[in-house]
């Protein structure tokens, strides 16, 4: 997609993140919503964030062959969700975050009441996106269920992280990998089935790319993690080493950095391996994972 | 559907909530949630409701000629968007409930998170039932965006009803129009027009049903301000007089009780009409109607 005129990851990043941003800003424009609820939907949507997971539908869309345009409605469907998460989660009952990428939550700008609706109306919007001329009755069925499967995922995820009930036979590591399984890893992987669904892949290409979203939705987290340890409030927009504070599990915190590093290297092997056979472009796909890995350092 | 064995629409009310009833808790069984998320989902939606939207589902299917098979994951969803609405209400940040149905709310049985979480999952799971075997994928792509767009509405209603912000320009009557044309017209809408779907109305029959819809949304609400008014705790199974409290605009307060009385007459009429001359089954429809204007009184 961008790759050619752009061979740096980063560079292709941001180039993608800014589509990306004038879409979700045009999606939430067309709602006709009234004005302080816009305000707050494109306040919790138009926020600068890296686009990761949009950027991955794009991407796999076109490692399968599809194009920008087919899988462009998707892609929005899926940062909706993450970022109606994002709004959610913050919330004084929840995560109480009173700070997301350097700026004040929704809730603290607008209020409790207007970030829980605010949030609510994603939803029904990201599944709106799906319901569109770029997309056959049967691809907007199957990126009915992907979304909706992930988003009830991404819900399992954080009530494991916040409230607990985690089953009690599994042990810390295991634990700590079906939170992330279902509140990162559950989006991550249907933002790559999405894009695959987009791109009309064989069935072989799904397979492929769903190894890929698995491999790389947890990838993310353990990054993420390692980011939260090492990292500094200027990079990362918020508090870092509050996972540490909350008393929060992480990977380097139950199975050590170095353990941790190992395993994004070999996740990001697995997903390079994943994606080596497709027949489209996989070009940037591959650098974007690449990308991916070493943003931990 | 029920009709033939119980001529008393209220005595088929009656059977139809509790054959949705037992639907919506197999629906959250089958979804093998965390224990205590289950617990709180369930809580949520088998909660002893009068499932007056599912079941204008199933009833608006058969009066187009649909049986209760084809409609009913549509009225499962239908009612899952209302019950994620009520618990989303209740919380402290919007209209701070205690109780509902003589119960306590969910947030001050299992916390505020919980409440918040549970909501949130109501939603995707409510997708989820309608992209199933009992319809095709066109079906499925319409009862999606039908669903998703009521769902929007109705976050918009609540906005307005919670945190204001009503177009200025728009007279006492119009705003309170506005805030329930959103916050309990669209829902009840969509789910007639999902059971027309599910039915395979034709478009002639598809509008037909849209309009009683709109009218019976309409009078729903004005009849709930009528019981608000003069119906009893007991009744009702929440505090009455509550709206006056509240300082809520209803329409007795807006337009008085007998031109509310009146309006309800009318929108019964209205809804009636439109259903006169469909092809399937109406007859439930219609003593229904007659019971959801009667339940004033």
């Amino acid at each position: 997609m961008t790759q050619k005129s752009n061979p740096n990851p980063t560079a292709a990043l941001v180039e993608v993140a800014k589509i990306i941003e004038i879409e979700l800003d045009t999606c939430i424009k067309k709602c006709n919503l009234p004005q302080h609820l816009e305000e707050a939907a494109s306040y919790a949507v138009v926020n600068g964030g890296k686009r990761v997971r949009p950027a991955l539908t794009l991407l796999c869309s076109e490692a399968v062959g599809g194009t920008l345009d087919q899988a462009m409605p998707s892609a929005i469907a899926v940062e909706l969700i993450h970022c109606f998460s994002l709004v959610h989660d913050d919330l004084p009952a929840i995560d109480n975050d009173a700070l997301r990428r350097g700026k004040p939550t929704l809730h603290v700008k607008s209020g409790e009441a207007m970030a829980i609706l605010a949030g609510d109306l994603l939803l029904p919007v990201a599944f709106s996106q799906l319901i569109c001329e770029q997309y056959s009755h049967e691809q907007q069925a199957r990126l009915t269920k992907l979304l909706a499967t992930a988003t009830s995922d991404m819900v399992v995820g954080q009530v494991y992280d916040t409230i607990g009930g985690l089953p009690e036979h599994l042990d810390a590591l295991q634990q700590l990998e079906e939170i992330h399984r279902n509140k990162t890893g559950a989006l991550i992987r249907s933002a790559c089935q999405m894009g695959a669904v987009c791109g009309n892949a064989t069935p072989e290409e799904f397979e492929a790319i769903s190894t890929f979203g698995s491999a790389t939705g947890l990838m993310f987290q353990i990054v993420d993690d390692l980011i939260d340890l090492h990292g500094s409030a200027e990079l990362v927009g918020k508090a870092t080493g509050k996972d540490e504070e909350a008393g929060k599990t992480t990977y380097p915190g139950t199975i050590g950095v170095e353990a941790s590093k190992l395993a994004v290297k070999d996740l990001q092997k697995q997903a390079e391996t994943a994606i080596s056979s497709l027949n489209g472009d996989a070009e940037t796909l591959s650098s974007f994972n690449v990308w991916m890995a070493q943003r931990t350092r």
